[in-house]
């Protein structure tokens, strides 16, 4: 009863600070996504043909979540976007007060698109709001086309599903019509994109979107 | 600090538990294999292989931990294995009082060969001790030769690393002996294979070792 209830207050207290991330996000009309997976699933790989493709337009941050390694933001500056490494130790997923501790607290410049890439860990950051418009959870046709229905939480928490690593179809049993549907059974709501960052398919279509999202955001900030 | 406190407490709690879990077994003469990794690198495909060759000259139980769903379960009893679903809820890991009560309450059945699938996560369940003999983690070459540099704790605490899916090595980046030098540097006492469960590849030598293993339980118990 104990552990559960000091569970909560702990999910509690991130609430709070979450709530107040976003706030500040939506005053400088920053689109933020939260990019969630299992280990190994591309996350890096889509940020890094994200900041190919939309750096030049918009002003770009990535915050790279780890256990250790600056290897991930290492990658991602190479294509000329900022990013910020924040290291967890031994903790399995970013919570709020590290997005406030490691961006808010920092400088007052204006970015158009924060993405963050937490822990890869299909559990624990479900439960961690960190501030952000949309989770997009990323799962690779390597994993098998079940892995939505055993991870029923993270699919529940996000608003975007990206079937990634595409390129190895041909090469494993995964059909991506049935992960999508294994995951819409679970969230109807999700926006489903399928692609490969090796062989650019399917990388117009999220590139697409994400313009219209910050599109809109330019107009809110424009009549705010 | 009390956050800090109380995941001690619950972490040591766990030890104590798992130190009387590994008692029973070792009473037994049973090997048990803790099997943990991102989801989707093929802990059941192996366990599914695994009793194909094992199970007609060794007694084997094997325990599949998930979030929900019974499916794991199910597919390892079509190879005539008996397996227990544990369905965690929430929970991101087994632990040892999950184990005990599913396993050591029930019934007082010989097995020569335990094997514990534990929930996906490269994280968590590092840190939690279920009794068992060692940890066998898995990798697959889809998910990037840096993963075990990115989550060190996990390959501190396994003893045997298994490099999946060397069918997928022509259509990825993956080289399977920069990922075994990466989990060596961390843990140069870990025992490696590397190994296809679809296509067979590498199989004859996992169940040489395991066979030698149980052969050893097996003398272990005929002196005891």
């Amino acid at each position: 009863m104990k552990k559960v209830d000091l569970k909560q207050k702990v999910v509690s207290e991130n609430e709070t600070l979450a709530q107040a991330n976003r706030a500040r996000f939506a005053d400088g009309g920053t689109l933020v996504l939260n990019l969630v997976s299992s280990p190994g699933s591309g996350k890096t790989s889509l940020i890094e043909e994200t900041a190919e493709r939309i750096s030049g337009a918009y002003g770009m941050l990535v915050l790279t979540g780890d256990l250790v390694t600056e290897n991930d933001a290492r990658r991602v500056r190479r294509h000329g976007v900022e990013a910020i490494q924040i290291c967890t130790g031994d903790a399995c997923h970013l919570d709020a007060r590290m997005v406030r501790d490691h961006l808010l607290g920092s400088k007052a410049k204006h970015y158009d698109l924060v993405v963050i890439e937490n822990v890869g860990n299909l559990v624990c950051p479900a439960t961690f709001d960190l501030g952000e418009d949309l989770k997009v959870l990323l799962v690779s046709v390597a994993e098998g086309d079940d892995k939505p229905l055993k991870y029923p939480p993270m699919v529940r928490a996000s608003g975007v599903l990206v079937i990634s690593k595409t390129d190895l179809v041909p090469y494993t049993d995964s059909d991506p019509d049935r992960l999508a549907g294994n995951a819409l059974r679970i969230n109807p709501n999700l926006a489903v994109f399928k692609l490969s960052s090796k062989t650019g398919e399917g990388l117009d279509q999220w590139i697409g979107w994400l313009e219209s999202r910050l599109a809109a955001k330019r107009q809110s900030r424009a009549r705010g």
